[in-house]
């Protein structure tokens, strides 16, 4: 086993704790830019507070807001000309994972001198210097990508959704504030649910039958996130169910659980095409796609499957594939997700389109390798 | 729940990764005092080919050895006066805990003008600047100060054994490479695990009813180490198992699974009496007092003893409080600690005194507050 690991961001956790937010920005920026997704944020008051604090210790900043889910390449390029223009030496996301990944986009793309789209399709590397410092202040836990290294973006024209990796792309801090999120609707919180415990679940399908350290942590944190979970469903105000689901937002792909390992990362990508193509809400694709992942590759090393039932759904000594599969789907149709790909009005028109999409740059998964082919009967799975 | 959590320390992991120590050190950094304790570590080539490969960079190199276990206050003196002498700009840490807690004590003595110890009892903060930056090579796995805030040092003059905590004294990197550790004899491996154990038990036990993430994944952690400390028993040698043990080190301690908690830490505070008057080895001193800690106190909250057997030893449902510290002494038992302070030939003339310096300073823990008496009465209960 092999790894290295290095996050310096700071996490500030705590209700009330947006009030701190540019306490928190480094000495000497002069100029931020503030990027957001939804006016609500800039009308309710939690933008435009953060900008009068900033004001009143002498640093300027400008609105960037419009972000929408399945963040755009046109509006990073947007950023950047910003950035260059005002000569902006901050940003701070302000906003959930597309949010912030629309700024982390915008700081690797001020750092690289080519074409931005060429670090997602690895034709470039994410620089290590020269990137633009970034402060997230976190209005809706799903994506982890507050305290990760991944960066996802949607680009419009070639209808490609891609991401990118490094450890520069961390932010320097992260205010998590569970108040902001007491009031997000349910289709939002459950959807970020099932993408924190499919990060998880990503690390945890690996082909090992040695159980250590990682998987019981991981078991543990898929435990306590159900659990969460099925609190907010009767109580969606529960500040302790808040906190525990913005904590497992951020220990759930900060790499912690995924020190050493294969990870395997199909399902997101074959999710992934469904968001590119159909815009539909990533946790809602995965939702989707990973039982169906599960039933196509179970025979790879169905005892992990079986484990995973076991100790995550706390099934019998006893469970089987079949039945761990079926307490996963359980749980997802509990909170409401949708379980085939009927439920978002999808066919099968596009499934060989897609298949191809997502194996353009290469087999998918290291779970089971998977091809064009091989995608294309998982899509079928999730009719 | 609130917290802050910054934790900037490189791990770097892996079988044969020491020779990427002096790829590590900052640039910039021209004089390095190389800091251990055993001259083994010196005559088999460990510390001789770092210092080559410095030299070979042009990084000119100190050698410091000789820390021993409870590491002395006079020898942290020694080094702060070398570093002060030699224009010393970096300190590499080769060794385990000891080694790690006296070169962090040196750095920070380093960066405060007054009197050391001062920061010890409580009368000076660790300063935040101008303290020497640090790398580590562990060779031992226990205390998890290789990326901890934490420190340890024993003052022999006073008889006094104490600590201070600061993110600034985590390391900029940590080597931990599994095969340093392989042939570590058994007292030394087993009091690691106990003492890392310990980290997380001190962190799991308060006083809480609602269950949440960080239990979930102490738990898992804690059944990991169980897992991996049975395979060394009869394979010394498993290097599968002598890397769960030494990641196990550094995620118990590293604060991760402390977010937010009210820890406990009188177990480690009643402990290091007995380091501080016999010299004890404190993972064994952890081994006595921690299971008559939780006699002592299980009346507080007998649910979180009775979850601890359930879920870290897998008792059944209606298992107790009390075999649930039996399996707990068992556990101990199995792995060659001593359960009593009879087995290291300590009995009852100090305990008196002992409980007074170990509440000189107010009450210890948080689960229970522990007053002098109190202190005293869990000695005995561990005669």
């Amino acid at each position: 086993m092999k790894f290295n690991y290095y996050n310096p961001t700071r996490l500030v956790f705590g209700a009330g704790r947006i009030k701190e937010t540019v306490d928190n920005i480094p000495k000497g920026v002069k100029k931020v830019l503030i990027h957001y997704g939804s006016e609500r944020m800039r009308k309710d008051g939690t933008i435009t507070t953060i900008q009068a604090e900033m004001k009143h210790k002498g640093i300027e900043s400008i609105l960037f807001g419009g972000v929408v889910a399945n963040p755009r390449l046109s509006m990073v390029k947007q950023g950047m000309e910003i950035v260059k223009r005002e000569n902006i030496d901050f940003i701070l996301a302000v906003g959930g994972g597309s949010v912030i990944d629309s700024a982390k986009a915008i700081s690797a793309g001020h750092a690289y001198d080519g074409e931005i789209w060429d670090m997602f399709i690895g034709k470039a590397e994410v620089p290590e210097k020269g990137l633009l410092p970034l402060g997230v202040v976190l209005s809706f836990p799903a994506t982890g990508s507050e305290d990760s290294t991944g960066c996802v973006i949607n680009n419009e024209i070639t209808k490609e959704k891609r991401s990118i990796g490094s450890d520069y792309l961390r932010p320097v801090f992260s205010i998590l504030d569970p108040n902001l999120t007491l009031s997000l609707p349910d289709r939002q919180t459950f959807a970020g649910i099932v993408d924190m415990f499919s990060h998880i679940l990503e690390r945890y399908m690996v082909n090992d039958d040695e159980y250590g350290l990682m998987d019981t942590m991981s078991e543990g944190l898929m435990r306590s996130i159900i659990k969460a979970a099925y609190i907010l469903k009767d109580d969606s105000k529960n500040l302790w169910a808040r906190e525990q689901v913005m904590i497992s937002s951020t220990l759930a792909h900060n790499d912690i659980l995924g020190l050493g390992r294969d990870e395997d990362w199909a399902s997101h990508r074959i999710g992934h095409e469904l968001s590119a193509l159909y815009d539909a809400i990533h946790g809602e694709t995965l939702a989707i796609i990973f039982p169906a992942w599960m039933e196509y590759v179970k025979d790879i090393n169905p005892n992990r499957i079986i484990r995973f039932g076991k100790e995550v759904f706390r099934l019998g000594e006893d469970t089987t594939v079949e039945e761990t599969i079926k307490a996963f789907r359980e749980f997802l149709k509990d909170i409401g997700m949708p379980l085939y790909l009927k439920d978002l009005n999808i066919g099968e028109t596009d499934i060989e389109e897609m298949a191809k999409k997502c194996t353009l740059y290469g087999d998918v998964g290291t779970f089971k390798k998977l091809n064009c082919t091989d995608v294309e009967n998982i899509y079928r799975l999730a009719l």
